[in-house]
């Protein structure tokens, strides 16, 4: 990696503070290890509510500046009250959110300028799967994602070549690909 | 299924419009067909926002409500500005109201009232794997999730069997857990 920074801050990252943090983690992989967390808690129905704040990174335990709380529900049409977006919708959130960081902070470190980046992400779910009326051939969540980006900055090849690495370091299109091992713990009162 | 309904309204969940939506799809598979969007803005860094609005169901298009919007950041230790949740704190959320959701339905249409649920989500997770640094020995994802329930309603076997059975019709569970074929594509200007 060429670390030639012509300017710190670039699409809004701290290019110096990215290449420190880096080197940070090369002289020490322990500060690499995280562990993230949500809290939920059932409201009504369909509707709950998580709450984001404490993580663990860094060897230390850590807390976001404020509290996020996020609701989730299902709309009318699948029998809830719509107070939030359904649960598969902020998977596709998650997805876009994650690449669009991922090309702001490889843009900078590669010094290539950014003015807009917008997404488009597109679930399809047969729901015969989670109605349980698909006879073991209809899979519950999404048969496939697409995900559709424009991107406007210095170097039209360039920017591909970025979204092409944003996917190859995408933490969360690692997870929807490829999958990831869920144990679920129930304590009863 | 039993269709043996002593309230209409259990636990928050109509049962009757339930019971209807489901032997309504059962009539035409077309019904549960849909397709889940989100759209995203990068903002600044990694700073985004995500807009959920209209989706595709029940054979025709559709909106939530109202438009949903939830911004998405890094903290200031992963050189961000920490104006939301991350990316993949979004995706721990997506899974415990996935499941959330699925209890409420599953116990409603099973006459078994709640009265507590809350779970907590936790994501390990190496960043060695999104910084490059984990010499192709590294995932980019969570390694793994857990998941830890406390419910509290009529029946301790109950509630224990109604989670089992909700983590074997959630579409979220099943997305993290086996994977979707993504596709990505890039437009510039």
């Amino acid at each position: 990696m060429s670390n030639v920074i012509d300017s710190p801050i670039r699409n809004g990252v701290d290019t110096a503070t990215l290449f420190a943090t880096l080197d940070a983690v090369k002289g020490n992989n322990e500060i690499a290890k995280f562990q993230f967390r949500a809290t939920n808690k059932w409201v009504s129905g369909t509707h709950n509510q998580s709450t984001i704040h404490g993580f663990y990174g860094a060897m230390q335990e850590m807390q976001h500046a404020a509290p996020h709380t996020g609701e989730a529900d299902h709309p009318a049409v699948l029998v809830g009250g719509d107070n939030g977006p359904t649960p598969v919708e902020y998977v596709l959130h998650a997805l876009a959110a994650c690449l669009t960081a991922g090309i702001a902070n490889i843009a900078a470190a590669r010094s290539i300028n950014l003015t807009s980046v917008e997404s488009t992400v597109e679930g399809d779910i047969d729901l015969l799967g989670i109605l349980g009326l698909g006879r073991g051939e209809v899979r519950n969540g999404f048969e496939g994602i697409k995900v559709s980006f424009k991107l406007e900055g210095d170097d039209a090849d360039k920017l591909r070549q970025v979204v092409e690495q944003s996917t190859a370091r995408s933490a969360v299109y690692d997870v929807i690909t490829n999958g990831v091992p869920v144990s679920i713990e129930v304590a009863t009162a």
